[in-house]
């Protein structure tokens, strides 16, 4: 976090999955010195991320919001809704650019984990060849959900599959049958098309939904007792294993 | 932490992936108000673990160390094995319930996330009926490979699968062809079958090694460029996955 280098230098910080106290020291740390605090956001909100780690960054800290282009009208087979993201990373990748080339460090936070689909990593891919980037790790969404259910979700010789809920309904549901643990992730509107494909894979009985693990609205149901297929996108479903127990 | 309540609380305390700062506030926050420290050790040494904890310990707090029995010599489907382990997690159960009714909280220390993978899920199970239990998640030790290896993992709609490596050479190449992401847990011994799965599975080009991710003894290289079988147990290998990126 030197000044004496005339360039800064990213990092990507993540921030775990919601609960204020699941940062890391080394967050905090990296927080508390930067001079420019990047977070995604949409129009008109500050965003989680943002307000997860506003105690800790100085008074003179610059922000940088990357608010992302309106795109829920459209799929992401849309030949529009690709070169509206990539204009999005472009101009954001260039923003931060901005802030490096004149000295100054910038922490781009993220929910989660930073490279596990994350967006942090499509301005990564665009800016590690240019500056010095350190990544720090956070809690991925998937542990503090599996942590707030008090589910041991990996036995053993276990293996585990984390699942787009994006994926076809036959897709998922034979990979489902094939692993022992899995993560269905991006629920949002295909959570009626994830629960017939873990039916049709036989494990609907063990299945438990999960929506804003470790945050106040958290929520935690077996999926079978959820009446709807209402769900918010980062929502998701735990299926334990059932490996290995001396 | 009330001492108030006659019975204490146990804690399953995630430390993250090895770097004393992966550690969470909330994590720390509860090893600087346990009564006792519990920690899985090998006899005769202290443990990563304990190691760890120990700056943000209170002087007066007691140790529990759980000393693993000598296993080495003997498969896991072996029945000795077994009862020996399922022995030793019984003791330990029987420790750890002793302070609990005494009104001490315990923190039960664990490398990585308590509920993937951990030996606490062991003692978890027989305790969770009998005493108010909290788990806090921790950054996986692959998050903190992943991270110090600067490699993004899953994009868009990325399969990810994780992996033991003692899972059989022709199943282990299957699933690695079947997902766009991969994480190969537990090498130690099994490298060598490890390698020729990922190369049958025609992924070894992609294949990163890594051992003690995120700590002094930190060691990534291509595993193309990794001239023996040689590995840590706690050693793994990333395949990241290939997918959408505007």
């Amino acid at each position: 976090m030197s000044r004496s280098s005339p360039i800064g230098r990213l990092y990507g910080v993540g921030l775990g999955p919601g609960d204020p106290d699941l940062l890391t020291i080394k967050a905090t740390k990296i927080l508390g010195a930067a001079s420019v605090v990047a977070f995604f956001a949409k129009k008109g909100r500050r965003g989680q991320a943002r307000s997860i780690v506003d105690r800790w960054l100085r008074p003179a800290c610059l922000e940088l919001p990357l608010l992302y282009p309106i795109t829920t009208e459209r799929h992401f087979s849309d030949p529009i809704y690709v070169e509206t993201l990539r204009a999005f990373y472009e101009q954001a990748t260039e923003a931060i650019a901005d802030h490096l080339n004149e000295g100054r460090d910038v922490a781009l936070v993220c929910e989660g984990d930073p490279l596990f689909y994350g967006s942090f990593m499509h301005l990564y891919v665009r800016l590690k060849d240019r500056f010095a980037v350190e990544v720090v790790p956070g809690v991925t969404g998937m542990s503090g959900c599996w942590s707030a259910a008090k589910i041991p979700i990996t036995w053993g010789d276990d293996v585990l599959s984390v699942l787009p809920g994006t994926l076809n309904g036959p897709d998922l549901a034979h990979r489902i049958e094939a692993c022992d643990a899995a993560i269905i992730i991006k629920l949002g509107a295909n959570l009626g098309k994830v629960r017939a494909a873990i039916r049709q894979a036989g494990r609907e009985g063990a299945a438990i939904y999960v929506e804003h693990g470790t945050q106040e609205a958290e929520r935690i149901i077996r999926l079978k007792d959820k009446a709807d297929d209402l769900a918010p996108y980062f929502s998701l479903i735990l299926i334990p294993g059932e490996g290995r127990r001396p």
